[in-house]
This record gives structure tokens, C-alpha cells and sequence, in this order.
């Protein structure tokens, strides 16, 4: 089963967290898949290069100079310090953005009702390149920079790659898709971390969203995971990426 | 035969010029390997994150701060807009920095006489990657970021990688090795653009450095050009990036 991995949250900006997490993702056997967010580093450089953060409804907003940051920082420096991190962990890791042999073409988003910039929805994916990569034993690490197929390159949320990623390689094998966080899983009481959540189906998720038990930025992580299963990726699980290599430890979400 | 290509110099910081040099390349039949360099684009950065930049004669030291900054700037900004836009024009561009699949291992220097800090000598090539993106008609474009071989990054000239390179896959085929830059050639007078040297061989190499003709900054990648001579690479031209589709306007060097 290849496992298409998602490590964001604060476990990219924590480099004794990710360090961990990478070793323990070594030692798991199979072929995988790494997607990586951004943590708060994009917002420490863009504000030392005096670039003001636009946020709309909690969002950034990618202008072009935040999208040259963007790149920067997402396909530069923390996808090639999990590159070379993962080496010395002994895998055959290779940083890919979504520009990187097409690996991923994206649809720039309509200015209407809100104009996010250079943030695009993925449309495309080049599965032949990452079957060939996974053919030779390499790791893909894929930044979240996405390419609009004009020459240009989009800002795209590292979650919605992961999810588009594991479905459109379950048309050719079985898929597990597993975000990895600084949290144990979907938690009952964000304060208690022991409230893991252990399975969650479409439907108990209605009722978790009605009595407003899931946080709001879980919704996405959720909303992405459902779609993924409605199309063939197998298992999807939430969980802590220190126990990246105990999964069941986690949330599982089912159909 | 192999054409490992180099872009350097002043087009890589005009967009213009890199445009127009990517879109001739595309055209160029055959496998194609493409180094580029860093340009300005790093010492602007670091400045404008406040890091002074240093220099010992001539040649920047790469402290740690410096070193996540060309990290970011050659593998990120750089390397993914070169990608975007050879996508654009039709090849399968794909970006990579020595780390991604160990593509280059380097040593770092030693710090005695001079400490130039993170900087890297390359030791090994992954020819066996190369060849397989080659196999599949990819355009490998690769940032002058090395592999320490323990989990960490170093800076190394492009030259130096372009060289490197060539050498390297000179041991399975034929290779010839192209120095683009913004200047026609090898020139016998700077301030005269038409005044290229049509050949260089290592004997009037000799009496060319010996009269003073050849500038200090074009010394060393002479010096590279017949190391990858005497290693079984073809043939080596060093041009103008706007006519490498004909690089016999340029200098071609002969042992």
C-alpha cells in the first residue's frame, strides 16, 4: 500500500519535532509519498523582508512578492532540509514542487467573491512521474507550490495536495492517506489530549460538526479526507507525527 | 550526445534575457542537463534580511544565515521559476538541488588557509538518477546546492557542479559541456565583444594567461573547462546564453 504522508502544523517549524518524525518515517516499510506545509517560517522571512501578511477570514493572501516567499521558503529551504534530513535517515528522498515535471497543475482561483492571489486548485497530476520515482525506490517530498501550466506558479494548501495526490494515485494502486500533526488525532476536547477521537464515519461527522465538537481547522483536514475516500484512497488517519509509525493511535476516518 | 549546459552571469538576474536564453534551449534537440547560478538575487535577499554579506578576495563566505538563504534563493525562487518556464515551453523541466536523491555529495572545505564556512566540494555524482530522468526525456535543471553526506547543505559553485557533472556522465556517453553567459566568449579585449577567441587549447591557454588577455573571473572556469577535458568530456564551449543554439560563435576549448 503506498502511503501518501502530510506533515504540517508546528512540527515543520520545530526542527527537534520534524527531525523525530522523519527518522521514525524512515523506518516504515513501502513506498510513500511526503507532503510538507509551510509552518510560521513564510511569515518570519516575508515580515523581515518588511512584506505585510494579508489575511482574509484567517487566509493568506498570496500576492507576488508573498508567492516569491512562498517558493522560496516551501520549495527551498524546508523541502531540501527534509530532503537531506531523510538521506541521513537513509531513504532516497527527492524534493519535487508541483512545477517539477508538472507534477501538479492548478487552476489560479477566481478573483470572485474573494481574491486569495496566486493560489491555485489543483487540476492535473503527472501520477506517471511519482510512479516512476516510487519504480526506483526514491521518496518524493512535495513542496506546496503548484504550477498553473502558463510558465507561472500558484501557492496551494498542503493538505488539499495530499488529498489530491493520494486520489489521483489510487486510480493506479491502494492508497493510505495519513496527516501527520502536533496533536494525537481529531480530539473530543482540543484542551485534552488524551480525547482522541478513535474512528470518525461520514456520518458520525455530521453530528460532530452539528454540536460543534470538531475545530474549525480540522473542517478542511476533514472535508478532504471524506473526498479522498469517496474516490478509492483506502484508509485516510489523522494523527500525531511522533507516532507516525503507530498510526492506529490516531483518528481513522471511514466512509 | 549529453549537453550539460550552464547558465550564469548577469541573465540569470534579467528576466528578459533568462526568458530568451530558456526559450532557445528548448528548441536544442537532444538530452540536456541545465546548472544554473545564483545571480544577484541572494546578496539582495540578504540584505534586505539584514545579513551582511562577507567576502574573502572576491568570493562570498557562506555562514549558516547565508547558506539558508542561497538555500532558498538557488533551489527555491530560482531553480522553480527556471522550471515554470521551460515547462511553458514545452520540455519536461524538472528541478532538483544536490541533495534530492544525493544527486551530489560534496565535502566541505577545509576551514585552513581560508574559512569560506559552508562551502562544498563535490566527491560524488548519482549518475544512475540523471539517467533515469534522461531515459524518460526529463530536462533535469539543477541549483548549485550540495549533499554533506550527514543530513546537511553546502553551497558549491555552479561551474564547479556543471563540471562536475559532465565528467560524471562522461563515463557512460558523450558529453560536451556549454558555458552560457552574457558575454560572446572567451574575449581577447573585456571591452570589445568582438573580440572572441574562437578556440583555446591548453598550450595557448598557456600564453593567453601568461600575456594577462584572459580576466581573472574567466581563470577558473577555463580551469574547469580542461579538467572535464582531460576526463573524457567531448567537447567544451563557453558562449553567449542568447545564441546557444549556435554555440560555435562562442569559444571552443581543445586540450
Amino acid at each position: 500500500m503506498l502511503k501518501i504522508v502530510k506533515i504540517g502544523g508546528t512540527v515543520v517549524d520545530n526542527p527537534a519535532e520534524l527531525a523525530f518524525f522523519l527518522q521514525k518515517l524512515s523506518t516504515l516499510p513501502g513506498p510513500k509519498v511526503l507532503v510538507h506545509g509551510g509552518g510560521k517560517i513564510a511569515t518570519t522571512i516575508s515580515q523581515s523582508l518588511g512584506i505585510e501578511a494579508k489575511m482574509i477570514d484567517g487566509r493568506r493572501v498570496t500576492d507576488a512578492e508573498t508567492l516569491r516567499v512562498v517558493t522560496m521558503v516551501y520549495a527551498g529551504v524546508i523541502n531540501k532540509d527534509i530532503v537531506s534530513k531523510l538521506q541521513e535517515a537513509g531513504c532516497r528522498a527527492i524534493g519535487l514542487s508541483g512545477a517539477d515535471g508538472a507534477l501538479i497543475t492548478s487552476k489560479k482561483r477566481s478573483p470572485e467573491p474573494v481574491d486569495y492571489g496566486f493560489v491555485g486548485d489543483p487540476v492535473q497530476v503527472n501520477t506517471q512521474l511519482l510512479s516512476d520515482l516510487l519504480d526506483k525506490d526514491y521518496l518524493p517530498v512535495v513542496a506546496p507550490i503548484t504550477y498553473d501550466g502558463a510558465g507561472g506558479l500558484l501557492n496551494t494548501n498542503a493538505d488539499t495536495v495530499a488529498g489530491v495526490l493520494a486520489v489521483a494515485m489510487a486510480a493506479g494502486r491502494e492508497v493510505e492517506l495519513i496527516y501527520c500533526f502536533e496533536k494525537q488525532g481529531v480530539l473530543k476536547d482540543v484542551d485534552n489530549p488524551a480525547s482522541v477521537i478513535p474512528e470518525i464515519t461520514a456520518r458520525s461527522y455530521e453530528t460532530l460538526k452539528n454540536e460543534g465538537v470538531i475545530s474549525a481547522g480540522m473542517l478542511p483536514k476533514l472535508d478532504n479526507a471524506f473526498r479522498a475516500l469517496e474516490q478509492d484512497v483506502r484508509r485516510v488517519i489523522i494523527c500525531s507525527a511522533a507516532q507516525i509509525d503507530d498510526p492506529q493511535s490516531g483518528t481513522t476516518i471511514q466512509r
